[in-house]
Order: structure tokens, then sequence, then C-alpha cells
């Protein structure tokens, strides 16, 4: 059995969250130039907050085929540049209009709007530029297939699409297909991209790359539900974010469509359907399978 | 000689913003789902405007080293892609605050704010998605050299970080260094882009690609200053969007630092300068030097 799987889930998140906060601190240095301010708000989004859930599944699943960490930890950086590039774009005021976020103000109230949609755009390009690098993978089919699958995560037919259609759920009313649909472009393109990208380094045959996408399917939507579970139910100073948006803006969720105790169901069953994906592997998917139940224990 | 450089400039850019609005079509359907606003977003942004002179640049310097035509216009739309994204999110009320743009209302002004924000983000994703697809190159080694210059040249040390400049210019004035340093970075990388990647195409050797830079900068440095001055001379009809911006935010530039006369010959010296470095190139760089000479010469 590998290192990381020896060891628990809370350990491996601390020793994940040090190592791409180090990243980040690398990657971005302050320039004595005008573009400070610039530098300063990527810091400000990118550093010393959130779980680094998608990082840990990245490196999880890396260490499943003894993909070397420090490539597994420039790409979970890549990833975790679009998650937060897509949080700092989110919590604008003509989007979701958060002043908080992780506990501290968010980037237009740290430092302004306009700095923010910049921070945003300049994390996105980073995320690219950190896959294209030969630091990164000696391999570039490797690379370049690393960088198609995150652009068609993130882009219209993912992530972009999803949140698109997030917008239009204030002015529709979704039925359950559709908001599983909205649910599976926003946030399990790219939770689908970090097993992905572990199974494209570590060379994984078709089949094994099909249980991966099963599984993360399964985690992204119990995911969400456990997002709406605590959106209703949630405390707001351990979640680090105002609540009850959903509710108050009239939005069809999962737990609107299904009430709180199925919800709640479907989020349990979806777990153990996750696990199950992962039944031909032995006790290294342990880490996996521990992030498939930390995703609806949560509390944040 | 080759079939382009022997057409005219002016018929060149109608070719070249045909191609490029027929690969935006194609690459834009519009999905019967939720998501179709977006897209329509989208379409609105990249499709029927624009001088469409960086892919010009793409497929002139390509046709000099008999790069395909259909991989010279794939780059150039995913070049185009990131032009149009970061004009999108310029234009924001938090940004420059454009109603107009290209003669037609602005996103934000025809859809609505948020919708612009993922447009401009989901074109930026297409723009990787695009230069990594293996239709573009066969060559994965070409196209993640690619992906990489475009990640440095339209992020935080490139064209992001211009903007990023732009923006402290409203509280800090800039002395001529700076408005450069500026403007190489916030349009200068990308034009620059658009030279490097003919000649990551058409594996055109050290010495040759630093002709093709000197090039790059010197009509990029051009194109801004002739910007500025039709910022103050121009006729608005012409240009499509409001003028006289910079002066009324109090922003230093070109001409508010050398007068619209040194400004005039600066741009004059410095085309006559892009056009020394093709100098080893023969006729067959006739289009090349046509767009060094429109770059100042234009009305929009």
């Amino acid at each position: 059995m590998s290192e990381i799987a020896q060891i628990g889930l809370k350990p491996a998140l601390e020793r994940v969250a040090a190592e791409i906060d180090r990243n980040f601190d690398l990657l971005l240095p302050v320039p004595e130039d005008p573009r400070a301010r610039l530098f300063h708000a990527m810091r400000h989004a990118a550093i010393g907050g959130g779980k680094r859930m998608r990082p840990l599944l990245v490196c999880a699943a890396c260490d499943l085929f003894n993909v070397d960490r420090a490539a597994a930890l420039r790409v979970a950086t890549a990833i975790e540049c679009i998650h937060v590039y897509s949080l700092v774009h989110d919590d604008l005021p003509c989007m979701d209009d958060d002043d908080m976020r992780r506990g501290r103000p968010t980037v237009h109230i740290q430092f302004d709007e306009a700095t923010a949609v910049l921070a945003g755009d300049s994390l996105h390009a980073l995320a690219f530029e950190l896959l294209a690098d030969e630091a990164t993978h000696a391999d570039p089919f490797v690379r370049i297939e690393l960088v198609r699958e995150l652009a068609r995560a993130s882009g219209p037919s993912g992530m972009a699409g999803g949140q698109a259609m997030d917008l239009a759920a204030e002015h529709e009313t979704f039925d359950l297909s559709t908001v599983t649909r909205l649910q599976q472009l926003k946030t399990g393109a790219l939770i689908g991209f970090c097993l992905e990208a572990a199974a494209i380094m570590g060379h994984v045959p078709a089949e094994g790359r099909t249980r991966l996408r099963g599984y993360a399917r399964d985690i992204g939507l119990a995911f969400q539900i456990a997002d709406d579970l605590l959106d209703v139910e949630g405390d707001e100073a351990a979640v680090g974010k105002p609540l009850h948006k959903d509710e108050a803006a009239g939005k069809a969720t999962f737990v609107s469509l299904l009430g709180v105790e199925r919800a709640r169901q479907q989020a349990s069953m979806l777990v153990d359907q996750a696990i199950a994906h992962l039944s031909s592997f032995g006790a290294e998917a342990g880490l996996l399978r521990a992030v498939a139940r930390y995703v609806v224990e949560r509390d944040r």
C-alpha cells in the first residue's frame, strides 16, 4: 500500500493544502511594478483557503497509478487555478454578488471589481501555462491531452456552460433531470477532470477510465446535493459564506425538488455507488473511498 | 510568390474575415438547452465584426513558411477567441464601461453582465481547446508549444498584466517607458504571439524568429500609437466606439506624452523599422509589409 493511502483523510487534506499553497506562493511572486495589485489579488484568491478537495482527488488517484507526486501536484494546481478563477468571477456583483468566501472578503470586496475580473482571467491563463510547461510532464502527448480535457471541462460544454444554466435557473423552473445536468456541468465536469487527469498521466486503459469516470460522476453529484443541504441546514460560520441564497433566489435545487430527507438518501446512495466503482482496486484506493464519504459528511 | 502575397491587403483582410467568421459559426452551434443564451452571446461577440488584423498576421506569416492554411486559420481563430474575450471583459461596466463596440451594442448591453463574464470565460477556454485539438496540427510538440506561448501572452505576464497596468494608470501618472511597457503587454504580447505561432508551425530557426519578433514589437507599438491618435482625432462613426475616453480619464498615452505630431512621427518610424526587419524576405512578405503600413493608416 502506498504512503498516502495509509494516512487518514484529514492529514492527507492538510498535506495537499500545504503543497498547493506552496506551489501558488512560488508561482505568484508579486512583481515590483504596477501589476502588483493584480498579483496580490490572485494570491488572495488562491492561497490559504478552500478545502482543496480537487487537488486531493488528483493526488489520491495519481497515487493509485504511481504517478510522480510533483507532476500530480502541478496538475492539481492547474485545476485549482480554474476552480478559484470560477469562484472569483462567480462572486462578482453581476453574478452571485457574494461578499464573503472561505471566511474572508471576496476579491472584488478586498480589491475592486475590475481587478477581480482580471485576477480570474489571469488564473485561467495560468492553468494552461502550467499544464503546457514541460516541468509538469516530459511527454508532450500527455500534456496536450491534459490541456484539451481541461479546456473542455471548464468551457461552455463544461463548467462555464453549467454556470450559464445556473443563470437561466433564476428565470425558469428546472426539473430534476435539468438540475442534474446543470450540476454535472457546473461542478461535475471539473471533478471528472481530476480523475481523468490521473488516468491520462497514469496511462490507464479504457476499462479503468470508465470506472474512474463513474466514481467522479457519483461523487460530483453527491457533492452538490451536500452543498444544497448545507445551504439549507449548514452553519454560516463553518461554511464561511452566506447561506439560503438558492432559496431566496427561488432556484430549483436537489433539496427543493426532493426534500431534505430524500436528498440526503440520494447523496448517501451516490457515495455507496461511487465506492462500488472502486471495487477492483484494493486498500490503495482507501483515500478515494474516504473522499467519497467526506463529500457528504463535511460541514463546509 | 505565393497566392496570398499577390493579392492586395483589402481582399486579404476580407478573405480572412470571412474564413474566421465561418470557423466561429461552425465552432459555436447554439444548443437547444438553457445554455443557448451563452452561445448567442459568444456568437454576438465573435462573429461579423472587427478588423481581424491578428488572424491576417498569422495567415500572412504562415504563408511565408508554407504552413497549411487550415492549420493557420485554426490558430488564428484561437487568437481571435482570446482577443474577443478580452474585449468583452474590457467593455464591462467595472472596466471601461463601453456600450458600443464595432458599431454594435457590447455583450453586456445586448445580453447582461453575467452572461458577458461567462461568454468571455467560455471564449477563453475555447482558445485552448482549439489549439490542443489534433485537427489543428498533427505534431503534439507544435500544439503544446502553441498552448504555452498563448497562455504566457494572454496571462498576467502578458495581456492581462497590461490590462492591470491600465487600471493602475487611472491613479498614477505613467512616464513614456511605463506606457510603452503597458502597451507591450496589453496589445504587444498577443500580436507577438501571432508571428511566434507562425514561426512555431513553420519550424523557423532562431534567427528568423528574432526578426519576426522585432517586426511584431514594432507594429504592436505603432498600432497602439495609432489607436491613441484615433482616440484624439478619429471619427466616432468609423471607429465604431466612443472616443476621447483616455483624455477624460486623465490617462497618460503616447499622444498625451509626445503630442500629436511627435506621436505620428514615432508611429511612422516604427513602421519603417518593422518593414526593415523583413528585409531578408522577398516579395512573398509583401502582405506583412502592407499590414505594417495599414496599422497606422487605418481609420478604425
